[in-house]
């Protein structure tokens, strides 16, 4: 199995990225990440060609970093700059790949691919985290399985009935309706409880325990594993607008063929200036993705161990559609790199 | 290396099944456990089909097993009764394996091959474990290795001498007496020690220090890997049972080709009402079995790796006849499985 | 990969070997260690040859190790002396190898190959770890890395400037100098820093802080891993005689592919009777090999995985010379072994 080369993964919150060494693994790239004097990002291979010791263990020394173990220096373009040794000559060899990164709605995102071909403006729209009429919390999370199994989870949230007793309606799962015009590389997984009382997770964000209301659950996916939740509750038939909006982001960036960065964002247009508020949605995130999602997940990971979902012929359910066209579109865009 | 498929495996000790659900791999198989409103068990497969979520992160909910993951709902024959998604069909491949288990003995037997072919007369005779005559105390231990490993050690009491200080005589080794006329489907190890004095578990048992007798260990196999201890001591030349008897039972089950499931109990026929022994049996189980044996056959099983015992030629004395044949019958009846 | 068999390996220092049983596996081989009654070392195969259970388990009675299984006896030219089972015979492949051993510089040497080919005056010479115009001060560590990379880091210590803050110098890396006539089977790397201010390591040792010296280090490599350092610091431009020497040896012995037995020793011939300043020395060793050397090495060989360094073409500077013959001698010794 092989990773789409020519498509931005998230790599970072921008505040991760400081003058501080960063090294993550990003589809089985080793990369370490730093921030220039300039404020940008420069991203190089983890690994000094003279030894093979990542770089990460060296020192950044203005916009180069050394590396820890002879001294060769790296500038963010990937040449090597000072060989500290004998006449000083610097093989043709001793470089390293520089990758292209760009800031974009507090995250950074890097191209693995062909450089020529990184457009910023593919760059799936997030522009929820940094819109000023939301206030967002956000955070990280690791987990031991491959990031489309993430993914498959996420598009079909039929699954918060069972495994999340926040997310548990006492009307039974969601009603899923599907796509009627597909777009060819996007995915919409919509849920929605209509004219129901309102869950766990809505009466913590203040939605009267005893008024019925009509709850959405909309799911955007963009390849190769984005996905913008536009969840909501408002009054019976009363447009979105009216009630309250809680868009959640979930970022996932496969760091091997079975572990995956996921990070995640809670965005609200109500009640932005309570930090407690605040707090409650990052201990609740925690609750659901680290405490109850990822065992669930990785369990799934080690049941399939090396193979691959598909290949192992689930049943599939009405609710699997949008997670089965989502891998297709993985499928075709690896097909479409290959030589 | 497979293992033998139409055979009665020791799953659990009876009390370890109950309303929850208890997941154990047998032979490479993820089984779920648990027992019905009525009392009696199923065993399904603990791979949800659907997503492949193990089913023992599920709930019980009366006989049926709800999927924790999304829902889907089955019952002991392994059906499917509930698709809680959409139009609520449910697809033709929705159904897990269920397996043939029965109760003998105070132990759950599970059959993983040909369920017309499981006939519970084929279970080997424990009956002491519920005999009223006999006091019984009984425990599991986890051993990483192969079960024929495990096998082998019990097969060859001799070791006793030296692996065990509580089995240790004065005199040396126990006689070991080949077997006369071996049953083509049993194996009977021999080891007796005529008029000695007893050693540090038979003067736990009360057997007078100073007093000589006759101690017997006579070990019965039975595939796959099935045995009883019929040990005890006596007065010199008198009969076994004027003298104290404590049949010990161990049921080796294995996990995976290099690990086992190991219940074990001892059953004695006297002092029945003192549970302080009862306690002090116990203990000695733990130092002999956790302690003492499985360090050494853990070893033994990472110098074999991951090769076959015999195919590194070991070299034999005439107290491994019994092991010998006990691995030939495991063969044979492997062989005729095959297709 | 494999390893040279008709070389002296550093099995352990002389006092590790005592009458208790010591097992260490040496280039992929389980071997036992012992002193007998006598004082010589023997050293046999670690896994009995009837069920493979290692026999440092078992116990050193005399001269003979009895299997802590079922009893098995061997002597230390490998015999098996004793069956306690049965009649008693003796199946004529009960037997173990028996490994030379010599005591030598303090370190008890193992010869893996052709007995008829152990010469001890093959031994390099570390008679500085016995001289006893030196007092020495000596320590063990495990490296979970391949022996080759350990001595790569040895015979390239410009990495002193980068890696350790006690060896680094204001004017810079030192002075690499590359050998005029190289030895068929020796590399020096010489490494000096004349006229320069002594560093932390130098000021520790008693060189005054503010006084100019030359400092040299000239590390001897005698295959396949054997390496002394002629470190010391003079006077400038005065004989090295006048100055203060701290010849340090690393013996490293191959244990598994990735994993190293490192064998270090600092000798130094000034202030010999001061057990604070060993003390400190042994501290200082910690730091430098523990807990500089090995995280960078080890980080190292996870980078190279499986792999052969050389086989992903590093980038080569002029101080990589020394490794790069050393290497070379390797593989022509493997070579010449092959049949």
């Amino acid at each position: 199995m092989s990773f789409i080369q020519n498509t931005w993964y998230a790599a970072a919150w921008s505040r991760e990225i400081t003058r501080s060494l960063l090294s993550r693994k990003i589809a089985n790239e080793s990369i370490v990440f730093y921030r220039k004097e300039a404020g940008d990002i420069a991203a190089l291979t983890d690994r000094c060609p003279h030894r093979f010791v990542p770089l990460h263990l060296g020192k950044l020394k203005g916009d180069i970093v050394e590396c820890g173990y002879h001294g060769l220096c790296f500038d963010p373009s990937g040449a090597c700059t000072l060989n500290p040794h004998g006449d000083g000559a610097i093989p043709r060899a001793a470089k390293v790949k520089s990758y292209k990164v760009v800031e974009k709605h507090d995250v950074a995102w890097v191209w693995l691919g062909d450089a020529s071909k990184a457009d910023e403006s593919l760059i799936a729209d997030f522009s929820v985290l940094t819109n000023p009429k939301f206030r967002t919390v956000s955070s990280y999370l690791h987990v031991q399985a491959n990031y489309q199994l993430v993914s498959d989870n996420l598009l079909d949230l039929s699954h918060g009935q069972y495994l999340h007793p926040m997310f548990k309606n006492a009307e039974g799962p969601p009603k899923f309706e599907a796509e009627k015009e597909p777009q060819p590389d996007e995915v919409w997984a919509k849920f929605s409880r209509p004219n129901q009382l309102p869950n766990k997770y809505f009466q913590m964000l203040g939605f009267p325990k005893d008024q019925r209301g009509d709850h959405r659950n909309f799911m955007r996916w963009n390849a190769p594993s984005l996905l913008l939740l536009d969840v909501g509750m408002t009054g019976v038939n009363r447009p979105a607008e009216e009630g309250i909006s809680i868009p959640t982001s979930h970022l996932l960036t496969p760091e091997t063929e079975t572990s995956t960065h996921y990070f995640w964002a809670m965005s609200r247009d109500f009640r932005q200036d309570e930090d407690d508020l605040s707090q409650e949605l990052l201990r609740a995130g925690v609750a659901l993705f680290d405490d109850e999602d990822k065992p669930v997940i990785e369990a799934q990971q080690r049941m399939i161990n090396t193979q691959d979902l598909m290949s192992l012929k689930p049943v599939l359910l009405q609710t699997d559609g949008p997670a089965v066209r989502a891998r297709r579109i993985v499928e075709a865009q690896l097909k479409a790199e290959q030589p």
